[in-house]
C-alpha cells in the first residue's frame, strides 16, 4: 500500500497535511458533536433566502458542467464593481485563485513575503511550489505595512501577500495607508491583496476600485465565503489588469466551477439588500462577541471583519486550553497559530444562540482553565 | 493593463487557452442558442430525483465549508468499492484530480505518455507543468495498449494515461488486457487509468478493484460527471494505495469541495437504482445515435460511453463542417481533435427530444456539406 516512487523531489519533500482541521474532523476526534460552529469565519447568518431560492430552482442544471468563461458572473462583477469583464477572474474561492496565483510566480526558492501568522493557506501553497516564504511580524497586532515593504525590497520579492482586513486578528489599515504601501512597491513585487472580509469592514479602510485597477502589480481578492454567507459554494474572485486575469487562464481548472455555486453567487451579488442586512447582523455578534470576552476579563482586539481576536492574556498553551475546553462543550472556535498572536482565541461571529451558548460555557471554562 | 512581468518562466511560456470551449461560449460567439446540448458528453437524462431532492433540502447548509477530509463520502465509496476509506481521494472531477497527479509527477521535460488525440485536458495540465509529452496512434480506433507501453518504457515515463473506455473514440479494451497492460507497466511508470465512462461500459471491460488495488503504480480515476449526471457538480474521485491517495494531500487545495455537491454526489451514489435505469436509457440514446448515423450513410463506431463517435468518412475539415452546421441549427455536438480521428464528429447520448432534432437536421447539414 506504499506510493508511487517517482513523485517530483519537491512533492516528495512537502508533508501531507492541511492548513486548517475542519470541525467534522475535531468532532469525529474528539467524539463530540459541534453545537455553536463559530471558528471558520463562516457565516452563520447563512446566504440570502433569494439565494436558497435560486440553488433549489436551478439545481436542475447540475448536469451541466459550468460556463468555463464564467461570463455572466465575471459580467455582474464587472458592473457592480464599475470594471470590465476582462478585470475580473473567477476561482474556487480565495483558497483556489492563491493556489493559482503562487503557481504562476513561484519557483523552488522563490522569496515570497507575508505577516508571520498571516493566512496558513497561502503559505500551504507557496511551500507546496517550494518558495521561501519570508515573513515579518505584525506591529500592534496589525500587519507591518513598512515591514513588508521593507522585506519586499530587500528580497527583491515577487510576490507579496497583504489581507485588509486582516485574518486572524481582525485589524485594519485605513484605505489611504494600503494604497501609499501599494503604490510604494517595486513593480518588481506583485501584491496579493486579500480582501475577504472587506465587506464587514468600516468605511474608508478599503481602497476604491479604479485606484489600482490599472496597476499590473496589484491583484485583489474577493469572496462571496464570508458576509454573502457562501463558504461552501466555493466561489472567489480576482481583480487585477487584463494580462493578470488572462494569466490565470494559462493553468487553471476551466471547468472547474461548480454550476450551482456560481448560480448562487450571481443570486447573492443580486441581493445587495440582504448583504446590508446581514453586515448589520455580523456588526452586532461583533459587538456582543466583545461585549462577552470583557465581562470575562479578557481583551476583546478592534475588528473589521467577522470575528473577534480575543486576547486571553497569556500564551499559546493557555489559549489552546482554552479552546479545548470550548469544543469540550460543542463549541467550535480557532486561534491563531504562532506567537504572539497565540495569546488570542478567534471567535467567528454567528446567530444568537450560537453566542449564547459561547457566553454560557466561556466563564467555565476560563475557571478550569485558571 | 498589461500583465505583472514576472511570472515564472514556464507560466510566460504558456498560452491563455482552454482544453474545450464551452457551449455558452459558443452560443455567445454565434449569436445562436444551444436547442440540444449533445457535444459536451454530459448527461441529459439529469442526476436522479432523489439526488435533486437532496440538494434542495440542503442548500442551507452553504454556508458552512465542506469538511476537508470528505469523509462521508469517502467512506462511502470505499464500502461501494469493497476498498478502505484510505484507498479514496476525492477531487474537483476528474479534471481536478489530473491536474494534481500531474503536478506530483511532472518536472520541466518530464516525458509523459498518452494517445494522439486523447483527452486534451490531461494534455493541457502536462503542458502546465513543463512535460513532455510523448504520443502514440490510435489503432483501430483504440488507443494503442502495446505502443503505450513500448512508449513508457523507450521514454522511462513516469506518468501513462489510458482511457477505459476511451474518450473521443468510445473504444474499449476488455478487462483481461487492461490488467495485462496495467501489470506489464514497470513499476517507475505510473499509470492513470481513467474510467470516467466505466458505468456505461459492457460488463467485463472493467477489471475489479481489489485487481489493481495494491500496486503502487496505478491510479484509477471515477467521476460523478457522466452516468450519474452531476457534471456541474464536479466531483471525481481517485481509487489507489494509501501512500498515493496521501500525495493528494500535500498539495490539493483542502477546502475546495463545494458542500452541496459532495451531498449530491453521496445521494447519487446511493441510488444505484436511478443509476442503473439511466444507464438503460443511456445505452438505448446510444442505439439510436448509431441508427441514425446509419440512416444518413455514415459509420457509427461502437461505443462502450455516453456518446458515439461516428466517421463521416472524410477528414477534419468535412467533420468540422458538419459540427458548424449542426450548431447552425442549435445542436452543439463536438468532434475531435487531430487526425485521422477527426473524421468523426462526437455526439452525446440525450433525451429523445434532443435526439429528434439530431435526426431531422443532420440530413440537411450532410447535404449541405457534400
Amino acid at each position: 500500500m506504499s506510493g508511487f516512487f517517482r513523485f517530483t523531489p519537491l512533492a516528495n519533500a512537502l508533508p501531507s497535511t492541511v492548513p486548517f482541521v475542519g470541525p467534522e474532523a475535531i468532532e469525529r476526534a474528539r467524539g463530540r458533536k459541534v453545537r455553536a460552529r463559530i471558528g471558520a469565519n463562516e457565516s452563520g447568518f447563512g446566504p440570502a433566502p433569494s439565494v436558497l431560492k435560486a440553488i433549489r430552482e436551478r439545481a436542475g442544471e447540475t448536469w451541466m458542467y459550468s460556463d468555463p468563461e464564467n461570463f455572466e458572473l465575471r459580467e455582474a462583477l464587472a458592473l457592480h464593481h464599475g470594471v470590465s469583464r476582462e478585470n475580473i477572474a473567477i476561482g474556487g474561492g480565495i483558497d483556489g485563485l492563491l493556489g493559482e496565483i503562487v503557481r504562476l510566480v513561484v519557483e523552488p526558492g522563490t522569496p515570497v513575503v507575508t505577516s508571520q501568522g498571516g493566512y496558513p493557506t497561502f503559505n500551504y501553497h507557496v511551500n507546496g511550489y517550494g518558495g521561501r516564504l519570508v515573513t515579518t511580524p505584525y506591529v500592534n497586532d496589525r500587519e507591518d505595512l513598512d515591514g513588508l515593504l521593507s522585506a519586499a525590497k530587500r528580497e527583491d520579492a515577487p510576490l507579496v501577500y497583504l489581507a485588509n482586513p486582516d485574518n486572524p486578528m481582525g485589524s485594519w489599515w485605513d484605505a489611504g495607508s494600503v494604497l501609499s504601501f501599494a503604490r510604494a512597491l517595486p513593480d518588481r513585487s506583485l501584491l496579493i491583496l486579500d480582501e475577504a472580509y472587506c465587506e464587514t469592514a468600516p468605511a474608508g479602510s478599503t481602497p476604491a476600485i479604479d485606484a489600482l485597477i490599472g496597476q499590473p502589480n496589484v491583484l485583489r481578492m474577493r469572496t462571496f465565503s464570508k458576509a454573502y454567507g457562501l463558504a461552501g459554494a466555493r466561489v472567489g474572485y480576482a481583480i487585477g489588469t487584463l494580462g493578470n486575469v488572462q494569466a490565470f487562464d494559462k493553468i487553471r481548472n476551466h471547468f472547474g466551477m461548480a454550476r450551482i455555486s456560481t448560480v448562487a453567487a450571481l443570486a447573492a451579488l443580486e441581493d445587495q439588500a440582504y448583504l446590508r442586512d446581514v453586515v448589520e447582523k455580523i456588526v452586532l455578534a461583533r459587538d456582543r462577541i466583545t461585549a462577552i470576552a470583557r465581562q470575562n476579563g479578557l481583551s476583546p482586539l478592534p475588528s473589521a471583519t467577522n470575528f473577534v481576536a480575543i486576547d486571553c492574556g497569556s500564551d499559546g498553551v493557555h489559549a489552546r486550553a482554552i479552546v479545548d475546553g470550548l469544543m469540550e462543550h460543542g463549541i467550535f472556535i480557532r486561534m491563531p497559530g504562532v506567537a504572539p498572536l497565540n495569546r488570542c482565541i478567534r471567535v467567528s461571529v454567528g446567530p444568537d444562540a450560537d453566542l449564547d451558548l459561547f457566553e454560557a460555557v466561556l466563564p467555565k471554562v476560563l475557571k478550569a482553565v485558571r
